[in-house]
């Protein structure tokens, strides 16, 4: 899967060409963050499944970076890739349905339904409980879409709370059950479930207990390549189904010409096929 | 506070005159909502410190939600108040960069940097860990603004995750540590630090033991109203200082018209002024 975190400081040379910042910086800036999507969706698109939208990257642009992140999301569409919108959400239950309208919902109101972002799937904060998991689970189920709530991110720091231990099991053990419990009612033909988890690549060797832990669920396993997490050792993930698991990278694709000759498409296309190859080899 | 969570469809009628949605819906229901509060604000302003907005109601509009977010935040400032943020954003530490540029920094980029919404605080999810959390808190140091973790939520699901004992202790004692330990560098001459924390007013018998732990921090205090909340047993709190607590309250201000004579705009000052007379009682 494609993640793309766009850098204006450091987006494909395409993106600027004859831009000019006639209508404000905010503006121009987004328009050519929106155009380095596009670039990268269809340079890499062929070699991946779903694009990963990181909502804080269009959101530093206030409403023209969220209407960059509309256009994205359009174009992943049109390439025929899942979008999922990562922004780590979770809040109370009366704010999580809000989350949920702009995500995969529509918000009613005096001029009729305002339509989301339309995502195929989400990232989920379970820190506030169960209560404020269900508005976000149910909504995705109605929309077809997916929850993929945090279970063990990628980052370091990680280990502070959601390794504490919490009765003799580590708290992101806890998460998992509360995963498993969430996505028991929604679980399809496939044995897999509309509730997912975000299980970090860079800490492998929790994968095992935690795929035991959530039998049903996609894993959304993000930290390969730049965070340093491999692919070899992700095979827990894959094992109840070759589509349960869903390896992200974003830095390491986008920025391949960094370290690869033929420009940033080329370089783009080249890595993400060697990661798709890296992750069909486990999945099979 | 006056908390702000605009529902489109329950907005106060003043705000929704003469509006045509010409523009297509997303843009006259985001103008209605950017009326709606601005009419809030000058209605409550004088009974409050601060307005804190509630990023997922103007998200789940869009780009012209993200426009009417910007609006209020400007009304909030020319009304003499603070802004405060309310995303609970959380992520790994080159994303946390990211939303500390949204939410009080600004994004470099080709055409120079791109000013983010200019909060005066902004609330975060700790579930991520010390490292997830530094570059939010580093921002906003260096903004002159405050970051309010997450230590234990007003709904009732917080119990499954910031309860869980760890060691023999919930693990909101170990969020409140974290907070203390971020906070304690940045401690200013009143004693308070610019980390704080996010307590609920539902479970008053926490407050006590937190405020042991985070003795410099001011506690954001929501839940009070429509969630059950009452002032009387926030005093520890303020027992710091009298700003070592911020009472917050929406919908029991917004639409307290609802229950009471003389329309939105009278009712919601009344309302905030009762709210305002019983934190003061507890702050002297």
């Amino acid at each position: 899967m494609l993640g793309l975190d766009p850098d204006p400081a450091a987006l494909w040379p395409e993106a600027l060409e004859g831009l000019e910042p006639d209508g404000g910086r905010a503006a121009a800036t987004a328009a050519a963050v929106a155009r380095h999507c596009r670039a990268a969706i269809e340079a890499v698109g062929p070699a991946c499944v779903a694009v990963k939208l990181q909502l804080a990257c269009f959101e530093r642009l206030g409403a023209a970076g969220w209407a960059a992140l509309t256009a994205s999301a359009g174009a992943a569409r049109a390439a025929g890739l899942l979008v999922i919108a990562d922004g780590k959400r979770g809040d109370v239950p009366a704010t999580a349905r809000a989350y949920a309208q702009a995500l995969v919902g529509a918000t009613p109101g005096a001029f009729g339904p305002v339509e989301g972002l339309g995502a195929d799937a989400f990232t989920a904060n379970p820190l506030l409980g169960r209560d404020s998991l269900e508005p976000l689970v149910g909504a995705a189920a109605e929309a077809g879409a997916g929850c993929f709530c945090l279970v063990r991110t990628s980052n370091p720091g990680a280990a502070d709370v959601q390794d504490a231990d919490v009765g003799g099991r580590p708290l992101h053990e806890l998460l998992a059950a509360l995963v498993d419990e969430l996505g028991a009612g929604h679980v399809g033909r496939s044995g897999l479930s509309c509730v997912g988890a975000v299980c970090g690549a860079t800490r492998p060797e929790h994968l095992e207990r935690l795929r035991q832990l959530m039998p049903h669920a996609i894993f959304l396993l993000p930290g390969v390549g730049a965070q340093g997490g491999g692919v070899e050792a992700l095979a827990p993930a894959f094992a109840p189904h070759p589509a349960a698991g869903l390896v992200t990278a974003s830095r390491s694709i986008v920025n391949a010409h960094e370290s690869r000759p033929g420009g940033p498409r080329r370089a783009a296309r080249e890595a993400a096929e060697e990661l798709r190859a890296a992750a069909w080899a486990l999945a099979r």
